[in-house]
């Protein structure tokens, strides 16, 4: 089973930026230990099972609890298939066989 | 604490009504005994922790996975906020004291 | 058709509470005069064509813009359905028909 | 000003598969000309303004309609910001400056 999971993470209550505990929140994806990748609006992980994924999710809500954050946003999109894997690589490349070369 | 837990989770293996499925899956939620409102687009369900409101995700991607699906498709949307409870009426509420009556 | 858009957006450079300036973008949706519900996470608004729902988050941003908002954040989800209509209504029915009286 | 928009769109009237249907989407972006990184879960695009980024919305809801979709399933997240450009690659630094280099 393949769990794609697309999560952004912040805290609504600081100022403008909020680069600081975003940051914080990618080195606690970092450490899991799982497949991700960063992009410009959200950080992409790759589990073999739901339960991994919502543990991430409970982690990085941990950290920012632990910097003293009040007001927390979070938006996540769970693509979730069975008798698939690797697909953090394989759904661009799926792509790419179709209609070419794209940015990524 | 108030974790806002704004949900959607549905089979894309399926034709294209998948009001069966969703059914299923609100039952799930109705069950967890937290307090919650279906929306046509989502079910908004408030707990007192995040943890908890993790556990029903877990449990409503296990129903699908009982009923046989083989990809679900997911999109959560959190507003966790510390010192309030309630906010699941209190939100609303705060809106029409600024503008008056809203449909809801 | 029936285009079903589920919108929250708010500015991210302000103070914990953002209830004023969400105030103004629901005035907005209200004014447009197609049907909409406001639920504690978001506005769900029904409209006959996408060009129409486009033209709300147009609007919607260009409040904000006004109001002196320098970074905004927003989150839609769209349902949009060929032959079908008053799914602000009908949706809900549905899942009750199948699983009896939810909280709405 | 930087609008980011991650967009995905998708039939949900359709076999497990969506590839097809969502590859012609991915031409539309790339044919708009605005920057874009594809990733395993959505899109990103860089306009300059508001209108243009809800404009190829349109346009990729309007190609999915021609290839005979009767149901379409859309979730967007924006993040519009004031005096900032170049984004697409700046947020990503931004977050290595802090904690190092990330998979990306």
């Amino acid at each position: 089973m393949s769990v794609l999971l697309q999560m952004a993470m912040f805290p609504t209550d600081r100022s403008e930026s909020k680069s600081e505990q975003v940051a914080q929140v990618i080195k606690v994806i970092r450490e899991s230990g799982f497949p991700y990748k960063l992009t410009p609006m959200s950080t992409i992980i790759e589990t073999d099972k739901m339960s991994e994924a919502l543990s991430i999710v409970q982690r990085c809500y941990e950290k920012l609890e632990e910097l003293g954050c009040n007001r927390v946003y979070s938006t996540l999109t769970f693509d979730i298939r069975n008798g698939y894997e690797n697909r953090l690589e394989g759904k661009v490349k799926s792509i790419e066989d179709k209609i070419g070369e794209v940015s990524k």
